[in-house]
């Protein structure tokens, strides 16, 4: 039923590079039976990698070389200007050139969305491109966009993050009409949240938009909500946020069952409990950010990443592709083209 | 050894009024023998609740009249111009009248803010003063501000929250140089970071501040860092993000407890790990934020919180009372003021 896709997968980024990217290529090729994959990276390492996965003669993986790599802590500008043969920028290049609908790096953020944006464009009527990612809630899943691409938003932009994310969200959850809020603050009169007000506006006319709102940052979480519109800074910090929350609460229950015997035992029982808050909760079950707005799809894997969260980057990328994302966004943006 | 100390306490306040803050002031005068209050609301509701906790001849326990309540939802220009007799006021009007060194209230941050700034002014040195509150960690326990008292902050105003962030943390924690770092998100080159970088700067460049560079959200739950200084849009977003995370793991845990047999029994073994988990993050022990940079002491209860979380907050302002955290920012600020 779906289209052929192919994907252009940065082999060599991430802290891990080939260790993470090369098993975890084999993995979706085996669950989806018509994706094609093509690797992006230094031919004789991904060579020898591929070769110990028993990759090297599959017949839907083919191998694109490329003699550098753009390094975790490279500045924007170095990816950009002078690593013009990196694994990251032949990756996107393939879906420039048509040969793939979607390329996915675990690379550094800052690196993909500026050769992102230098070699695909933004699709026309979209200012400033979105990272967007999903975020469990008590109820399933919301998206929350931008999420460190940009900082000082004007509204307009946050209209255009609000039409983007409902885009992404209708392909992705196949939901028609997915309730837009946008994040803001408790306090009503406070000076400077004009901006926040001119941009609910603005999403209050927009003719086809389900706009619920305003979130408090709590509201992220209740499940009231399918898309979470707000400026890169603050998403990015809220993003962090919950991650080191999270993470901080984990650290405290393992401390805990380790404190005494009771609660080591109690630790125990508590597994099966543990498992599935665990299950719930997984950073690597909701990996895979998508770089929204551009002439081309792209997604950003946690760099950090193991197999299994490389997976659902891939997972991310392929159902995007099969949806075709941004021919949706460009429907969805091209009348603001027009104002 | 301690001063002798009186509080101001709206006991009207909050979504609960009476029923919540006079338990709580019966508590915190037997816990401090020298403690004086003022409690501040309607006289005849006040007297009948004091008389039923047997508080009515309390002898460090006085009595003011306040006509009116500034209600949760009210306005700030409301409270502000309309409410002149509230119990929010009155309250804050003895640390002005110099009857009591600090106030308390439940009753809305907006409002209270509004009222506590145009009754007790700032600080010399200080622009804008700033909501800050202590945030639990994976080693104890770190101060954050601004939580929403301001957005679009400039660089000075960072700088004057890190110094007054650095002063209550002197105070209440007794650190000599609390290691304060600036809230940031991780790609460096985004534009538009300009004025954290410049408040950045600021910091290095103060005589008396113990500047620990950048955090991402992530690493406010760390513990290695003492103040943690961001804009209010900033703050208030990740203060309710952790919240709201905290509050869905919760949840969680009590679903996935609920789900099968074995994990009723494992949610049932588990109770006394995640008792303990419940001490570290319980918001009632946390709860108790200072408006600070105000000439005087008050601390912003949270609306919703029960007797345990008011009684936090009242120790949060006797403690603040006892060290005398306005003449230690103005201290701090003192020099800002001439440059």
């Amino acid at each position: 039923m779906s289209a052929v896709v192919t994907l252009a997968v940065d082999a060599m980024g991430g802290d891990h590079g080939l260790p993470v990217t090369v098993p975890a290529v084999a993995r979706i090729l085996a669950r989806h039976p018509d994706l094609h994959v093509i690797m992006v990276g230094e031919p004789s390492a991904l060579a020898a990698a591929l070769k110990k996965e028993k990759l090297d003669d599959h017949p839907r993986l083919a191998l694109t070389p490329a003699s550098e790599v753009v390094a975790m802590d490279d500045p924007v500008a170095v990816a950009l200007r002078q690593k013009k043969d990196s694994s990251m920028r032949v990756a996107i290049n393939q879906v420039k050139e048509g040969r793939a609908l979607a390329a996915v790096s675990a690379g550094n953020t800052g690196a993909l969305m500026a050769v992102s944006r230098f070699v695909l464009k933004t699709l026309p009527g979209v200012d400033r491109p979105a990272i967007c990612t999903a975020i469990p809630t008590a109820k399933g899943h919301c998206h929350m966009l931008d999420l460190g691409a940009n900082v000082d938003s004007e509204p307009k932009h946050l209209l255009q993050f609000a039409l983007m994310g409902q885009a992404v969200v209708r392909a992705v959850d196949g939901l028609s009409a997915p309730r837009v809020a946008l994040l803001n603050i408790g306090e009503e009169d406070i000076k400077g949240n004009e901006q926040i007000k001119e941009a609910a506006t603005l999403m209050q006319q927009a003719a086809d938009l389900n706009y619920a709102g305003f979130v408090e940052g709590n509201g992220i979480f209740v499940g009231d909500v399918d898309v979470v519109v707000c400026d890169g800074f603050v998403g990015n910090v809220s993003l962090k946020t919950m991650e080191g929350a999270a993470s901080m609460i984990g650290g405290m229950i393992r401390e805990e069952a380790g404190r005494s015997l009771l609660r080591k035992l109690s630790g125990l029982f508590a597994l099966p409990l543990l498992r599935g808050l665990k299950h719930r909760l997984d950073p690597e079950r909701y990996n895979g950010a998508s770089l929204v707005g551009l002439n081309g799809i792209v997604v950003k894997s946690h760099g950090g990443t193991g197999v299994e969260g490389f997976v659902s980057a891939l997972e991310v990328a392929v159902l995007e592709a099969e949806r075709n994302v941004p021919a949706l966004i460009r429907d969805a943006l091209a009348p603001a083209e027009t104002s």
